[in-house]
């Protein structure tokens, strides 16, 4: 459709949005209008809180995680175990872990996992740095969270091959049923291992 | 879910994206470490070209359309038919009848609807400009293309009050079955209005 734009200002606004995954040029313009809604503040206040935190947010030197600082909140709180490292591929994944309150260790965030398809080799992930860490720091457990998907198990696999020299504990996170899931809608496979992996029953869950 | 975020810059970008409508705190994770994985430049461009629009871009003097210029290009267009009025709610609208290559007249943007529920009476709307226009213009007639809703047909029949002591011709878009459209899978009010405002065949349509 050839849509023609009123003004070359918003047509570049709107490619701009466009450019964003998942949104289309429709939903761009939808947002685009809406911004120009806003007060000048409001949206000035939009543009610069993302062209700030390009330009000034930091990888944490020790995990890689997002960070204001050289060294994150987690890596530098004392009251975390240094002794366990839990390995995932995003900053997002470190949330979601660090939701669960389960977890009081430190993380490393690879950047990714090993994916051929996508030309992501060991090379492009913070392996090399999470060897440093095992190999000069008093590491005693790595727990592999990465993805249940065939690039994960890869990483995981290489992962593993790294470490073996060292003399670390490894352990990748349980698969199988969701909590609250019914067993008839849970795939063969995740049921397959559930079985297989099962684990003792003392009475409580 | 308390999902505590490892920097502050990036909780701020974050709540800002997700103030855009439809737009989630999950999404708009998403789109900001979209964001980050681009060039300083690439993210500089986003963030100017939303504030520029902002700042800069104007509403047409004679349309109310959004424009780079005092005057839009379709109000100060030569080969336009000044004496037509396509009268629409929005931006996209404008657009919208455009891509259909079938109007050479100029618009008016009312900027919405009379909706009471929103609280939108006629006086937030560009009605008075419309008969000023009317009124001191050469225009014979004013087309009211707004949506098919309780509020556009409000509208309209405001418009119509307010235009009708003028000598000005006015009409409404047609209303029927989308062409491509099967009849049973046509609501029943389209298909009455439909059957009601029949034109006549003369062999092609």
């Amino acid at each position: 459709m050839n849509q023609q734009y009123p003004s070359q200002l918003l047509e570049k606004a709107v490619s701009e949005f466009a450019k964003l995954p998942g949104i289309g040029r429709k939903t761009a313009m939808r947002l685009v209008l809406h911004l120009l809604r806003q007060e000048t503040t409001a949206v000035e206040r939009f543009g610069q809180a993302i062209m700030t935190l390009r330009r000034e947010v930091k990888y944490c030197k020790v995990c890689h995680n997002l960070s204001d600082t050289e060294t994150c909140r987690i890596c530098s709180h004392p009251g975390r175990d240094a002794s366990t490292i839990c390995v995932v591929e995003t900053v997002r994944d470190v949330m979601a872990v660090e939701a669960t309150q389960q977890f009081r260790g430190l993380y490393h965030v690879l950047g990714g996992v090993i994916s051929p398809m996508d030309g992501i080799g060991p090379s492009d992930l913070q392996i090399e740095s999470l060897v440093e860490r095992v190999r000069t720091g008093n590491v005693k457990e790595v727990i592999l969270a990465l993805s249940s998907t065939m690039e994960g198990d890869t990483t995981n696999f290489f992962i593993f091959r790294k470490l073996a020299p060292l003399d670390v504990k490894m352990s990748v996170i349980a698969r199988g049923i969701s909590i609250g899931d019914e067993l008839q809608y849970a795939d063969e496979v995740t049921l397959g291992r559930s079985i297989l992996n099962r684990t003792e029953f003392t009475g409580t869950i």
